[in-house]
């Protein structure tokens, strides 16, 4: 057992990041012009006003989404919508901070609506790891997790998407991928040893925790066409809305029979309705501004629910049992294997990419397959420019292999900080309760 | 008891369902010219941008507002969260496709965001049917039953839209009034027999259930604004937002002022303040567009608040007790009745339509009534063109009395369809309760 | 004990304040021009188009957010969402007409979507308010509070913004300082006599309620950024969303770690994430579109998260002890400090303003800085046109102290009007509970 003063040091250490993160808001950040009075005449652009609802969503999605989705621990209510709070609300100041470093102009960061944007959906990205871990680490633990994932995230992002030219415009390889193979990485290394390999004492749901939940995946479910379409632009955005909302609705169908069909007694499981119901979102995630039909994010619905239903059911506890990988809130079946089937269907899609197709598109979509703009001295891009459509395929799987291995060797080196240095770390017998690090009321429910 | 087998069997028809579902798309749908690449230099337009936000408003209706007002009963949370789910999401692409085939271009549906739109609209006529027959009826009986029911809907729609003429933006007569005498309807075939006719074993709320039900009252109260003024355009669009806010808030101040004077003990009803201080958005629903004044939209709201308290205290009772017709969740006093009043007031306000009045608006909003268009040879509209006041104040009722006829004879052949056909049925000591259908955590409340 | 006779005519009361509402908007009321017809061939403006999605979180906020952030009371829940429900349902209908009062055109009030943004707006105060009393009260004596309030706070919020020019975009000194104060003067006059002044028997929280509470955090959270920024424009609307989100993030993350450091153990306690984390949001509001700058943003949260989390823990319990003042949910550590805080910021910021810094937007959001219009005959401005910045900085602080002022003895004389007039008051054995005004079920939670 540690001592309270571990506690406090940690916390200590944490207002000491907060305070430097002020000072580098102070040192690094402006308000970029859309966020700065206009000298009289000039007049008023707004591509912000369009863009602020699907902003607000995203927020929803992140607070309350992932919030309550990870309240259906029984005893982990507090920790679930608290930590989720306070991570976010720590990762997207430094998220602002580590992105604008890879974009700054004059050695300043301009601040706009954009950024805090992308500091959302940044935030993602430790919330998924997270899942994986629920209710086995520390909150210091977490935030020390996150910081440093910020900042390979946003490493991996920039050779994806900046180097490889790669599309993905939901983020389901940058975020979800990365965010769940990070996660489970770090899950590898605080492993138990092999004799406390059985569930906690306190894992599981009861019945007004797993309703709770319920608020996360609903949330999760009506915003996530916003979350998938925030990033995209004119009619590739309605698109990609389109899409995303075809696929949730036909992995949703999928995920309920699936369910039925392969759970104790043909009955259905919260677990699967709660997770694989989101699952059509994530795959169709890198593909959604693309020209897959409404037939195609369908299927692309349907392969997702079955995946992830079947993942629940039959391969997480075969890597509990064999890898002794914990995944508490099943995010290689949310996250993982669907960001990997997104990732694919795009190499899929890159292949059918014409010029005549696409017309306008091309160039934002896929700017590495239209010709050199006349000055191209600023962007340099790997392969060139008028990449063919097959070799843009292969960029879509250099981009999801890299994140994996970024994200498992760097979930690996992470972990092994958390366990190996003079951290607080859980014992099995506080796993998954709020009373270790909350006041929690006696009063019994009455 | 039904074998297991029986339920797999429904399960795998549904997955047929589904596939057929996919199969129909890539046939028919293809994306719209406002979700398709623009050529170079073609100009954006940009109607769905604005209709964005107030679609995914409608979205929180469907699947947290229903969902979770059906929470109320203690022991069927996960049914009413997770059918309310599975059923939309079954539906939106159904009627995609059914509503699609009556505005078919080239033998194609053209999918954009109105589609959508209309599919969340769509979706839920078979959800408020579900709350009359809440915790009676199996998962596989729901859908089959949403099914047929969204083809009539769409049908009855077309007919009182198109062929009538009727103006109805918030949907109260083809959506509420359907979907709750349709469902009546079906409850009245799946009424227990006599000696059975108490009240279930389960149903009733306990503490928990019902703060549960308040997250959906509440946010369908926040959003029905949205709902009712989705499709309207222009100023018509601010006005309707303006009516529905008026007409809800003195439903609600109206609700709990009449729930405690004929309580028992003059002490607040919970199920009065979660369903008949909605009744002012029903109630409003047909007219919210028109020009009813800020005065009339509140008066609407308090009748519509009166009636329905009045109708759970006095009038549920007595249809259970005479005709055998439950109605777990009252639809007949949050969505009937306010339904019918809608369609009441709109008659009254159609007399009083002047060319005068609603000058730009009255081809949008009455196109019967407005002069012939140079080339009409592609509408053809009962009655003709140019149709005085009273003519559409006779088409309003019409289009009501028509909803009601299809919607009972459409209910009563559906109701007895999942009554003598080889469908599992409930017995009794099955109802309210999630036991049958889910993995339901043994966990006390600790 | 009083007769339910004083309860039936108190909602007789109300049944008659809600008629004469109608009246009042029948003789009052008009829509305004954007939501009237247009002529034909006369153009569409749509101001109201960029607002509504703002509009619709700020609906959330208050009926959601401030619904649910007060069910944390393990047994007053249904009172918590219902009171909010109904309170803010009758405040939206008079608040239209108060603040109408004070700009009508021609004897008549223009309807329009700002007009239930302010309304909207103006719920909050008494809800504020009520956070003081919660539990306390009967329904009749809160919405009587709440009828008197309204007035106080249209009349101080028209002195404070037009008579002394005073920037409060996000409402921080009008809306939260105002209700905070306001609430705690009403409850210095509810005090129970010394010998009654422990904690209630149902006071406090259990397992459930508490994160029932954290979805009114969390939507609050979310959408605090549409509060500030939705009566701002331009691109200053966008600062305001900025800076409120970071001051947001900073006093979240500073919130939990002050929480663990001085609460017992350095275990979280749930009453500061639930509401100091909020804090930032208050402190931001009167400066959050002010060129703070985001180092600025994220000063104040932080030293709104100290002050909230400090004022929780070691001054309220001095509050009630020496001046016998209960504070149910602490508005005077989530609103009244932080909004004081936010009135001297805006001082302090006011100091700063130039022409040359601010451009177009200086008479925008200091009118009284700017040059005299030509025609100035309609404005009459305490002080005159061509203020200098530190005047401005005073009358800043005139507004915050005018504002206190006028919340404290309109408070007290409310107070004492609740206290000594026949209106039927609660017992001490009464507080905190449901039962005495609902019907709640027997059901034990099975």
């Amino acid at each position: 057992m540690h001592s309270p003063g571990t506690k406090v040091t940690g916390f200590i250490v944490l207002m000491i990041v907060q305070i430097i993160l002020l000072a580098l808001f102070w040192l690094f950040v402006r308000y970029g012009d859309e966020a700065l009075p206009l000298a009289e005449g000039e007049e008023l652009g707004e591509p912000h006003v369009s863009k602020y609802p699907h902003f607000q969503d995203v927020q929803v999605m992140i607070y309350i989404g992932f919030g309550f989705l990870m309240t259906f621990l029984r005893k982990y209510g507090y920790s679930a919508t608290g930590y989720t709070l306070f991570l976010a609300a720590l990762v997207v100041q430094w998220s602002i901070l580590v992105k604008g470093f890879f974009h700054m102009e004059d050695g300043k960061i301009s601040l706009i609506l954009e950024n805090i944007v992308d500091a959302d959906i940044a935030a993602a990205v430790p919330l998924i790891s997270m899942g994986a871990l629920l209710g086995r680490t520390t909150p210091i633990q977490l935030l020390f997790m996150a910081i440093v994932e910020i900042v390979l995230f946003a490493a991996n992002e920039y050779v994806a998407l900046n180097i490889f030219s790669a599309c993905d415009v939901g983020g389901s390889i940058t975020v979800h991928a990365f965010g769940a193979y990070f996660g489970l990485a770090v899950s590898l290394m605080l492993r138990p040893s092999k004799e406390q390999n059985e569930a906690g004492k306190y894992e599981g749901a009861n019945y007004t925790s797993d309703i709770f939940a319920m608020i996360g995946t609903l949330f999760l479910y009506v915003y996530w066409p916003s979350f998938n379409s925030v990033l995209a632009d004119g009619n590739a955005r309605e698109r990609a809305i389109l899409n995303t909302y075809l696929s949730l609705a036909a992995a949703t169908v999928t995920t309920f029979i699936v369910s039925a069909l392969v759970s104790h007694e043909n009955k259905l499981d919260m677990v699967h309705v709660q997770n694989s119901t989101l699952a059509g979102g994530v795959a169709i995630g890198t593909v959604c501004n693309l020209l897959v039909g409404a037939h195609g994010a369908i299927l692309i619905g349907i392969i997702a629910g079955c995946i992830s239903v079947l993942g629940y059911s039959y391969l997480s506890p075969r890597i509990t049992a064999v890898l002794g990988i914990h995944d508490t809130c099943g995010v290689h079946n949310l996250h993982g294997m669907p960001a990997v089937l997104s990732a694919i269907a795009s190499a899929i899609f890159a292949c059918l990419v014409t010029k005549e197709k696409y017309k306008s598109e091309l160039i934002q979509i896929f700017p590495a397959m239209a010709a050199a703009p006349e000055n191209s001295n600023s962007t340099i891009i790997l392969g060139g420019y008028e990449r063919t459509a097959t070799a843009q395929a292969g960029f879509q799987l250099c981009a999801i292999a890299v994140t994996l291995l970024v994200a498992i060797v760097g979930g690996i080196i992470t972990g092994a900080i958390l366990k190996y240095t003079g951290m607080r770390k859980l014992q099995k017998d506080e796993h998954h309760q709020d009373e270790l690090h909350w006041e929690v009321p006696d009063h019994k429910e009455d």
